[in-house]
Order: C-alpha cells, then structure tokens, then sequence
C-alpha cells in the first residue's frame, strides 16, 4: 500500500463498487468467487446516499456512500461527505453494547466515504412492513434494547467524563446533518419556506402552527434541549426507515446524524413514526376487521417501546456498578443513600419521558408540514383523505406539546391516539 | 525558523524566560532595550502553574508557564501541560467581547507552554485586597459584564450552532482540570479522603455534610448539569483569586479550566467567594465600625453583581439581533411572539440564578472541607476562630442547598447572611 496515492473521492458506480470490494482480502473472503462473478444492486432507498447490496457465491456485503449532495434533492444541495466518517465512528461506538441490534462494520474506506457492512437479509425496512401490515412483534423491543444500551453506556451514569467528552469533541463537528435536523426539524415547520411540503387540504393546520405562540414556545424548548443537552450519544435520525427487520430480528441503521443530546430525542423520534402508522393505517388498503387488528397491535407497540426502554434502562442501571462520574456511589452507599438513588433513577426516566413527549410531537409535526416526508402517509394518494389521517397526528402533536401535564405517562398517549382521530381540516374545530 | 527543531519542553528557570522572550520580536519591542537589562521576577501565586514578570526599559509583560504538576503539591501531582493551550484559546475566543476586561495575550507557545501577556500594574488580586480591607467598588460590574458577555456571545442565543460546536469540540478536550473540579469541588468534600483539609473544630460539620442524603443529592443534581448542560463557555475557576483589579480597573485572568458548561457556574462559584470574604472579615484584624462598613460594603458588592450581570445580560440579548440557533427570531416576529420572546429571556435568566445559587454552595463547601482552601480564611490564624467564621459559611450553603425555595432572588441571600452567621460548630443546633 506504501506507494499507492490516495484515489480522489469518485461517486460509485456499480462497476467502482466492485473494484473496491475486490481491494479488500477480508470482504473478497465474505462474497468468495471472482470479482466478475459478483453482483451488484443499486438499492438506494433513503434520502441521502447511495446503497449498494453486492452477492458473491459465498455471500453478500451492503455498501454505502456519502454523496456530495442530497440524494434525493440532487446536486443543488450539496451535503458534506464527512458524514460517513461520523456514521462509522457511532455504530462502532456502540458495537459492544448493542451486539445484534445493528449491522457489522465490515470496512470504513475515509477516502471514498464507504462503509461496507453486513448485507441483511431478508430484512426490511420496519416503514415498509407497517404500511404492508405485516408485523414485527419484537421490533419495539429490540429498538429499546438497543435505546436502553445507548443511553445509557455512553451517559455521565457509566462512564468517566473524559470518556464522554471524547464522543463529546467527535461529534461535535458531525455538523452537516445536524443543521439539516436545526432546519428542517425545528425551523422550517413553523415559517413558510420553499422546502415545506404543505398540500392544499393541509394548509390551514400549518398556518395554525405558524401562528402558535404557544406551541413554539414549546417548539424552542425542546430545541434548547436539543443544542445545549449532552446527556448521551444519539442515533439522531431513529425512525422507521432506520430499522431494518424480520419477525425475529431488528437491526437500527443510518447513524450519520449521530450526536451527543437529549436521550428522549431518540426514544421521542421512534415512539412518532408508530404514532404516525396509527393515524396512516385505515387509509391504507385493508379489510376493516384487518385494519383495526393492525392499529391495536401499533399501539401496543408503542407502549411495549416505552415500557421496554423504561425497564431495561432501569435494570442496566441497577445492575451496574454505574461508575461514571455523574452520581458517585460513594455519595449514597449507606441505605438511606441506595434509597435515594433509586429515586433518583426514576426521576432520570421520567425526565427522558417528558423530553421524548416533545420530541414525539415535534417529529410528527416536521414529516406532516415539513420537507421530509414519509410513505406511511404519501402512500394514501388522494391529497384530502391523507389531510384528514396526518391531520389526526397534527392535532394530538399540539396537545402533547401544549398540554404536557395531560400525558403523564405511556397509556395517556395511547388512549390519545383515538381521541384525536377524526380531528379534522379545520383546527380551530380540532379537540385541544 | 525553518531550520529550528522544536524545543523540548522544559520548566522556565528567570533565564530561560528572558532567552524565550528574546526570540520574539513583539515582545523585545514592549520591553525594550538588551535582554542584559530586562528584570525577572518569580511571582507564582495560585495553585497551578510559574509566573514570571519581567520589566525591561520600555515596558514589562506577564509571562506564565504551566507546569507538569500541580504547583503548590509537587512533582508528586502530576498535571497535564496541555491546560495552557486551552487558557490561551480560551482568553483570545473572548477577547473580542470583554475588551478591557482581560489582559491581553501577546503570544502563546505551544511548545513550552508559556502564555506572554499583558503586566497589569498597579493590579492586585482582588483576594488580597478583599482580605486587606480594600474597596475595589468597580470590580462587580466589571466582573459582570464580563461574565454577561461570554455568557450570551458564545450561547445558541447568539451564534450559529456551528459555531458554538467549535467550541464544544475543542474545550471537550481540556480534561486535566475539569478532572481537578469534578474531584475537587463535586466529590471529595463529600466522602473522606486523603486530600480533604478538616480542621479539628470543623470535623462534625464536615462529617454532617457527608451524612446528609439531601444536600449530597442537591449536589448530584449541580454536578450533572455540570457535565451535561453545554450553555455557554465558562471561565470555569472564576474567583476572587482570578481577577486582578485596582479601584477602577478590572482583569480576569487564568481561564485555564474554560469549558462550555452551565452559565451559573461562573456566577454561583464568584458570588461564593464574596460571601466567604463577608463571614470571614470580622476575624481579620480591624476597628469594629470599619469592619461593619466593610461587610456592608461586600453585601452590596454581592448584589450588584448579580443585578449587574441579569441587567446586562438581558440589554445584550435585546439589543442583539439574537441570529443563534438557540430561539429563531422569524418564530417570535410578531408582537405577541415578540412579548413571548420577553418572557424567555426573563425565564433564561431565572434559570441561571438558580443554577447560581447551587454552585454558590457548592464552591463554598468545598473551600472549607476539601484540598483547596482559600486565604481569607487561613489568614484567621487560631482554627477554632476561623471555623466558626466557616461555620456560617457552611451554614448558609446547606440552606441553598437543602431549602432554595427559601432563597427566590438575590435579596434574599444578602438577607441571610446574617441569619446563618454564628451558626457555631455543631451543625445540628444551627439554622437549617
């Protein structure tokens, strides 16, 4: 390698794919074969990057490349490669902790901004198998396990702080996809831009969103949250379309937004995208027998999410010697000390609930008004039927951000859910 | 300089500085004259690091070293060289905003770490003059601005958050010295170890402080929003003894343990030691009605400092166009948002004096129970003098900790010092 000259970065072609591949001993042992008997699919299917699955005839490896722009936008908004220097740094950072809840790291290439993992199969994408109505009973589970671990291993609860501060200073400069969660997740829904995707039938919620004072107050503080709280290493980007799954297995993918933040961001952003499926699912194709079965089993998802989350974070806690430099032992060894740790604990959680409430609800809000939207509802072709599903969402979004003392816990916010169905285009008439 | 090998570190002998200052053409031309003619003097003070002043014909510069270990303990505690690269990053990030206010910072070498600045002359530290008796009537509101300054101009209020990561990224990494806090100020006083100085009369407060779950959870709550709330860049050691000062003019100094962390740390930690200064100035030698009027004159010191700070704080953000990422003008644009907005930054400030208010505690507790001790204090010679002095100290800092509701503005703190003073040596029998 000594006299090879670092190749400038190129955007792949199935063809450059297959080279790369072809220079790396570990992954030319995965796929086995020659490289010409190798084949490649280009199977793009975020926002963002270019995704490759390539089979050999021993095996197949994913490989994905940050693009210089936004995949899906184009060339006209150019997006920092470096991203997939940060997405690799995160999902090895976790590795350890959340073994079999993630894809493997086959290879990073720094130069071409390639990671090369495990091609999963036959997984996928959790949004998809929601609109299909197919379940995945253990993906709620396994998505908290995997929330559980991060929050907690990489927190000022386990860890000494040089420990954190070093996640802290790398993903500190993460900062390209981190604007793009400042403006199109915090701003752009609650002014008019041209990135917004409002339809007509939609037209009165957003102006009422523009126009609440309230409701962007409680906009600005989960934003605030959001800039100024290191309280663990985030995903970032924890939907839907970033689980890949079977009925037995659940991988989260797509850690580029990676930062260090609210814990409740992450668990908020999962918990929006079952909430917005509730509201998608009975405008989808579907027997009604069917359909109701379907909704019941989301909600049951999103409290087993939660109270999976909530339990298992406890139980690592507990069973931890929890050496981190945020709540020393030996301030609470004696009884009435290990009481009040317990205390403590719940207070933790029940914090990271109210911050995933919020997060829940300003989710739901940016992929109805916002420029990102989703399948689950641009499934439902027709502009007004899909105005009165997201509308549903839009409506429970605004109590859970100006009403928060109504939902003091999980089941508020199921029993929610149909409640405010049936809402309406109208939002002054929409319950509050 | 192309041919000149770095320089391997070595600790500054008087010759060594004048050979450094020689090389540097800026500073020969503040001095003046030969090196033959320039004057060194070995004036280390604080707890960390060399400090050299040098006088030529011209002029005279200050010039500090950091050394490979803690100063006053010895080679026996070692420290990371490293932390004066942070003072100098920190000092110039400032330098455009507290014009004035710190010295200037002619040169920096990363080689040796040797800071070259401003000589602040007739200067004192404002510990000494506290001590003597000497009014310096500016200093709160200089501090103030000071403090107000750094605290909006390097929030989300005020900058991209780009911009405001910088900093995050790199202060994340001057890790030495917060060790020496998270240590020093947020455990040990605490728990019994060998660095914690008690004198005999203080051992049933010291011990009463260990014993207490709630003020040690009081303390559990302080030190997470230490590690985790990423508000503002702090000074992050600024007291009494960090600040050189004459009756009209006034610097901080030694930003070694800068960090972004929560605003009220600054604050909390210089209000702590006027309030030491208030309880500890009747057992320093002086007539009775000078030492009233002294206490008098530090209480008001105490409040002008804070009134000061929340007054310039909220001009600065007001006046301001406000353009960080922390709270979007074009949300709050008409005039109900614009009277919303109000209400944020009166709830922003309110936020910070309650953070005030726990470090004020805690730095206090700290500068009698734990390693670093302070002058005006040791000063009382006798030490079952100099603990009842502490006593109320102690006293009042449990009741910040324990009952904050007692304590809604920073009248009510001026109010109590008397209250707590003559709380005597057992802590059960004083005001709670």
């Amino acid at each position: 390698m000594l006299d090879r000259t670092p190749a400038p970065y190129r955007v792949f072609t199935d063809r450059d794919v297959v080279d790369h591949l072809g220079d790396l001993p570990r992954i030319r042992g995965i796929l086995g074969g020659a490289k010409g008997e190798w084949r490649v699919r280009d199977v793009a299917d975020g926002n963002l990057n270019a995704v490759f699955l390539v089979d050999g005839p021993q095996g197949g490896v994913c490989v994905k490349q940050a693009l210089p722009y936004v995949r899906v936008a184009g060339e006209s908004w150019p997006l920092d490669v470096n991203r997939a220097t940060y997405e690799a740094a995160y999902t090895r950072r976790l590795a350890p902790h959340v073994k079999g809840l993630a894809p493997e790291v086959h290879h990073y290439d720094p130069e071409q901004f390639v990671i090369v993992m495990e091609k999963l199969e036959p997984h996928i994408i959790l949004r998809r198998g929601l609109i299909a109505g197919e379940r995945f009973p253990k993906a709620p589970e396994h998505v908290a396990e995997y929330v559980a671990q991060a929050a907690f291993r990489t927190s000022d609860l386990a860890v000494p702080f040089e420990r954190k501060a070093a996640d802290v200073a790398l993903f500190a400069q993460n900062l390209a996809l981190q604007r793009i969660t400042v403006d199109l997740v915090f701003t752009d829904p609650y002014v008019e831009v041209w990135r917004n995707k409002v339809t007509a039938p939609l037209a009165a919620w957003a102006a009422a969103l523009r126009a609440d004072v309230g409701l962007k107050s409680a906009v600005a503080h989960f934003r605030l949250r959001y800039l100024t709280s290191a309280q663990s290493l985030l995903h970032g980007d924890l939907h839907s379309g970033s689980v890949m799954a079977t009925p037995d297995d659940t991988r989260v993918i797509d850690g580029e937004f990676a930062l260090v933040g609210p814990t409740g961001f992450d668990v908020g952003n999962f918990l929006a995208h079952y909430v917005m499926a509730w509201y998608a699912k009975p405008f989808h194709a579907g027997a009604h027998g069917a359909i109701t079965a379907y909704r019941d089993a989301i909600a049951d998802d999103i409290a087993r999410f939660w109270l999976t989350f909530r339990r298992r974070f406890l139980e690592i806690w507990r069973d931890e010697d929890a050496s981190g430099d945020g709540l020393p032992p030996s301030h609470f060894a004696d009884p009435a000390g290990r009481a009040r740790l317990e205390t403590f604990r719940q207070a933790y959680v029940e914090a990271i609930f109210r911050d995933a409430v919020g997060y829940l609800a300003i989710k739901t809000i940016r992929r109805i008004v916002g420029y990102a939207q989703i399948a689950d509802f641009l499934t439902i072709g027709d502009e007004e039927r899909r105005a009165e599903a997201q509308a549903g969402a839009l409506a429970l979004a605004r109590a859970l951000l100006k009403r928060p003392e109504n939902f003091p816990d999980i089941a508020a916010i199921v029993d929610a859910l149909a409640y405010f169905e049936g809402a309406g285009l109208d939002p002054k008439r929409a319950p509050a």
